[in-house]
């Protein structure tokens, strides 16, 4: 087993693949180094001179270890992994440790286990944590449930990687039971615990480092980043399309930067395509004065360090041949990427087959809910005095202002007003249950839209002022699978895109996906959604019941600060 | 499981044990910081302000993680595993990577077994490494040995943490198929392989990563430092009695500071207890212009990480509460030491039980040799040139000269010169092997002395200018199962030390054995031991075949750089 990398490494025999005359990042000591490196099967056996079977020139390229984005909802860029991984790879990605929470929330286990198997084919290695938050919230209906005895059931399974961040910190530092039993049974078969705690701090952020929690993303400036490595922590600088946190590097020290890492969170396919992933957050790190070794070790051995993943994440003797090989360390174009010993991606183009597509029944058709009627979306209140959701723009915080309406036949009208009627139909268990609110200032006017992705239940979200388009729009995403969708009344006219794995992703192409979504959202914009707004995915989040302030759920309108369910009726 | 580290942690409820308005450091960002440490069981739950039921004020301390010596032979200490703790919990180490190379080497596993067991009675976490070379080399007889297919057995039981360091790197490097094995047994189920390289360097230097070895405690200048970090290696800078390189400490940077540890090797009771064991390294380092943050990572977090011990080396809620406070961080008197929760050395006292003794028959009773007379240490020679081994003061290399001697009787007389003769005699299979040989400039006249520690296989070794001194000490060597022995010829009389656990520790004080051992000592000086030799101890390493250039086993003399037997004639 050994001998075939020991004689390669005496140069006794010829390395499967030698990357000749290149300079590379050492790691372990911040500098830049020249050799040849020599891999034989996955490992590379030696750095010095060497000759290869094959062997490519190096000489104006600096070789970095592939990068590790350390916490990342591959459903985000909603697409498939195998189109994932064709994004991400050629810009120097070989590893993510990734938490499949969307996914597994419509579709439970399954969920996970389709991931980690449409993974299995791309040069990409996923470590996969088991989300902890199944359902995120008592509150609403979601399409499966992880208790703590399923998680104890789960966790302890070899494909499983560690367990999802422990979004609940509330629940843990409660000692909620089945809480605790999630990450008792992460603890017992020794397993990583990933952590997600804003603005947790003091005695509550030790309670909640008591039940092995080892990360955060959350952190918003100096103090709790100092707290949060002070007490043990690792953080992850966070390059996401909405959420970015990585101007916390600038509070790395020469003595605490080990205990950083980088993690893209929630990262859409336009931003991976047209900037980059983890490559992207290193460029904008070192444009912003971070030392470029140091920023190169948050995305490499760091990371590895992070999750205990032995030889990975540097250049050296028997350590995993995965590489990045970029123009130069302020640029970080990536140029040549090799995972586990073979060339996968030059020149930003993958070269490997990106057209598989693994896609199992149980993560399709998962829109299940009764033909609806206009008669569905109306809203029978007994007050003009109602709550409406107002959304900051660019942003996942919403407010409650109180509005005045006028009602008729049982319904409220919302025409001529900047209101907008907004509907949350749950569609995993045909329970019939439709939330309704309303939403103002967001511009939409002249039908509805809506889509089968709203964090962290994943019910269809629509927005309209039109009951009878409200209901097409439904019943298109039925027939669709899930996905996006607008209806416009006028034209009487329904243009949608499918998101036919779980609602949540395309197993489409990246290209195409992209330009019809594009042309959905131009859409929504045209109709009046302002430009401040993310037209989709602003939607998304308005039913997300752990953001402040009020929310909507399938069972109705949530105050989050009260954590509990309030009436529209002011 | 968790509930009662949240309620403590939240002060919901009363730790078990506090200490109060301490300053600690935060290894994690190199800083010193204030607050109570609160303990449950045996884990900090907390920092911050916290009451218990137990309180200690530790105003004028500076708090440090418990310390980590990350490689170390206890059988140097020639102490039992219980007297060895008592030696060094108080000096603030709360665990230790050991290697039983030497015990194993008399008594195969079962010596791995009693050290384990012996040090279970102890506050001392011992993670015990499998010994990969026994023997050490195929020259000499020894007690036991560890094939490629019974380490393969050993290495994954769960009470083995890891494979010891692998002096054998010519056979790794070389692919040997034996060493191969056990290189590859322990990469099966995930241990550590530590390494022992001096002076292995480039393509030799990548063949032996290439087997999975990931320590180095041997490095001797910057370059080897710099090559050996930059290929991924973890350093231990050595604190050892007769062997040290914390000097290689000026070579650590803001960059590779992460990739050194602590070692003491080997280190006599004499200088754990006059000097200490890994504070004095500390001492010493803060001492040479080390960050003192920065030498104590080196003993707590960095030795965690490298050896994956989660939870540990850190001062931080749900980590191991393992802890040494001290005076300050330049002197390092460690004044109370926390080992796992409770409170078990204070003021450089043990306030555990320290006269338990585990003893099972298997490690007492070693010395297996036939009763020996005069005539077994005649030196029957058939030329007048023969080669004498001579041995540098303060060292273990050795060279040869060649002398001229004279005959009679089928021996060689000494008398009158400064060679004495050296003997090594097999004591563990009765083989009757006894390889004779000369040592010159050593000093002793007028007996014999001899000892049953002789590196690596431990057998007698004896020297002397009077063949039935020689004989009664292997034959009081016998009686007493091992030990130091003294035979003055002049007053008839034998003096002798036992070291009654496998002929190399003791099962007594460490206080009675090092009055009594400097007594044999100083005798031994007396009788003209020259005092720049360690009188017992020099001798233990003239048998040791991997260290250059002239040595003896009992199956002759060995000339190391020919790694081959050669006849004492020259």
């Amino acid at each position: 087993m050994l001998e075939k990398y020991i004689l390669a490494a005496k140069r006794s025999e010829k390395a499967d693949l030698v990357l000749k005359n290149t300079q590379y990042l050492d790691v372990f000591s911040g500098k830049v180094r020249k050799g040849d490196i020599a891999i034989v099967g996955d490992k590379i056996v030696g750095i010095g001179e060497y000759e290869g079977r094959e062997e490519i020139d190096c000489s104006d390229l600096t070789v970095l270890p592939g990068f590790i984005d350390g916490h990342v909802h591959i459903e985000s860029s909603q697409l498939s992994p195998e189109e994932f991984a064709s994004l991400i790879v050629p810009r120097g990605t070989t590893a993510i440790i990734a938490d499949p929470h969307e996914i597994t929330n419509v579709c439970g286990i399954a969920g996970c286990e389709y991931i980690l198997k449409a993974a299995a084919s791309v040069p990409l290695d996923v470590m996969l944590n088991l989300p902890s938050c199944v359902p995120a919230t008592p509150f609403e209906t979601n399409g499966a449930t992880l208790t703590g005895k399923d998680t104890a059931k789960y966790v302890a399974r070899n494909y499983i990687f560690g367990l999802g961040e422990f979004m609940n910190y509330p629940a843990l530092i409660g000692c909620d039971a089945d809480a605790l039993k999630k990450a008792e049974a992460a603890i017992a078969c020794g397993k990583v615990i990933d952590g997600h705690a804003p603005s947790v701090s003091g005695y509550d952020l030790n309670a909640y480092l008591c039940c092995g929690v080892t990360t955060d993303h959350e952190c918003s400036d100096k103090a709790e980043v100092e707290e949060k490595i002070s007490k043990g922590m690792y953080l992850h600088l966070r390059h996401g399309s909405s959420t970015r946190n990585l101007g916390n590097a600038k509070f790395m020290t020469a003595e605490n930067s080990r205990r950083f890492l980088i993690c893209t969170d929630d990262r859409h396919a336009a931003d991976l395509k047209e900037f980059g992933h983890i490559d992207d957050a290193l460029r904008k790190m070192v444009a912003s004065g971070v030392d470029p070794a140091r920023a190169v070790a948050c995305a490499t051995l760091n990371a590895a360090e992070c999750y205990g993943l032995k030889f990975r994440g540097a250049i050296a003797p028997n350590w995993l041949a995965d590489l990045a090989a970029v123009d130069n360390m302020k640029n970080f174009n990536v140029k040549l990427v090799v995972k586990s010993g073979k060339v996968v991606a030059r020149d930003g183009k993958p070269l490997f087959d990106t057209s598989k597509r693994y896609l199992p029944k149980n993560v399709l058709n998962t829109v299940h809910i009764p033909r609806l009627t206009a008669d569905d979306f109306k809203l029978d209140v007994n007050s003009d005095r109602l709550k409406a959701i107002t959304v900051e723009q660019g942003g996942i915080l919403t407010d409650c202002e109180t509005v005045t309406v006028k009602r008729a036949d049982g319904d409220v009208s919302v025409k001529d007003t900047d209101l907008l009627k907004l509907a949350v139909v749950e569609r995993h268990k045909m329970t019939g249950n439709i939330g309704k609110g309303l939403l103002k200032g967001y511009g939409f006017k002249g039908g509805a839209m809506g889509l089968s992705v709203s964090h962290d239940s994943h019910n269809i979200i629509l927005l309209g002022d039109d009951n009878r388009a409200m209901a097409g729009a439904a019943n298109r995403l039925k027939e669709i699978g899930g996905g996006m969708v607008i209806v416009d009344s006028a034209e009487n006219k329904i243009y949608s895109l499918a998101l036919d794995i779980a609602g949540l992703m395309s197993s489409r192409d990246a290209e195409s996906l992209q330009r019809d979504s594009k042309e959905l959202i131009e859409r929504a914009h045209a109709m009046g959604v302002k430009r401040g707004y993310s037209a989709f995915m602003s939607l998304a989040f308005l039913s997300l019941a752990v953001i402040p302030k009020l929310k909507l759920v399938d069972k109705g309108l949530f105050d989050v600060e009260k954590f509990a369910f309030t009436s529209i009726e002011e």
